[in-house]
């Protein structure tokens, strides 16, 4: 059993939303912005640099949203759907924009295959977690 | 001149607004993370610590928010509208329902009276960035 | 097998550490940040709000820290010892105190048991990454 | 007077160190982290983007460092000195290590002479409040 969902198990107040869902939410986020930072320095490292522009900038973008969104939904009690909302919106189309930009390296450059994986899977839990919470 | 204006005006290629507008964007978002921040800090410091709950958690949240904004708009040449706009959108709401709770104990902590001061004046810039960005 | 080892596997420069044990630190870090993420509102959430504060500067502390960290070392090949160090150093600290803290309220409170937990597990991993890095 | 210097100067407790040294040091701290999210960009968008690797991954660690920072020393009560000094001394060899890699496309690019400014203001920022806090 993850951290996340271990830690959500113990709140002391309403987590506002499946715990099942939410861990696995926050485990994704935290996957994908980890998975994001290291491709930008594997994009670096590569030879073709000037065609892996796009997803190094897609793939900061992508780091910086999942990572405020992990400190938001990590605190169940604050939650604000004014917020969290948009937040989630944001976090499903920088995925899906990273994971697209990946996807198209993914041949070429094995770190891209996995980090479009872990963008994929990030986007299906914000989109599953906004369901969740209407 | 704020650093923020400076290094856009030596941006290579278009910011894609009005570098005025993105520079005092910035600058609010910068001033509404650490105000945010601090009375995080200064609120857990008062003897009502129980009364100022919904305060730390909202300024919590709008620190987070605010930090990722930076780092996105700070990128202009990544931007992306479908990311950009609900993550402005987040954090108009975020720093709202931060500065109506600050507001609230604004007469009794000085600190809060500065904090929700941040939080209006980065809630205006990140209207008027969206307003820009149309 | 975690992602963060999945997507140091296919780095295509040497990653300068064992993609083991720099893996297991990025997931130690990652867990960590969440959990002292979720124990601040955790905390918040409790009657004795006034005896968690302690307890709450040092998970803000250790988040801030470990998300850092989590950013630096995602990035292999910008390794630079002059940094990596003292921040690891910083990470062995603030885990240590934050994990002393949470500690002191295992009994009372089952979220801070299990941040302890995090904290020390997280710890053990920088002083690892540290010693691997020599 | 800066927003960081407006609200430590409204703090309920000690700050610990001079108000004037701290909020110079957030101040410069959060300059330098934007120069760097926006010079990275700025150099994605170069046709030389080859020789921009190293101030790419300078530019991107030093911009988690400080923002780090920027949490850990708005929160003046949660001070601990093993926490700290590290982590100021980490800021400073990143922001002397990419002030340098900057200083080395400073005569090409103008976006990187300003961001080795922001850089260098903030080293020296960081090593006075490394002094004001011994």
């Amino acid at each position: 059993m993850s951290y996340a969902r271990q830690i959500l198990d113990t709140y002391p107040a309403s987590t506002g939303a499946d715990a099942g869902v939410l861990a696995a939410t926050i485990d994704a986020l935290s996957d994908c912005a980890q998975a994001c930072s290291t491709d930008v320095d594997a994009d670096l490292s590569e030879q073709n640099v000037a065609e892996m522009v796009a997803c190094i900038r897609l793939c900061l973008e992508c780091t910086d949203v999942c990572t405020a969104t992990i400190g938001v939904i990590s605190r169940p009690a604050a939650r604000d759907a004014s917020v969290t909302r948009p937040l989630l919106e944001a976090c499903v189309a920088s995925c899906r924009s990273c994971g697209d930009e990946c996807e198209r390296h993914a041949d070429m450059h094995e770190h891209c295959r996995v980090c479009a994986e872990a963008c994929r899977r990030c986007e299906r839990a914000c989109r599953e977690l906004l369901a969740a919470l209407k």
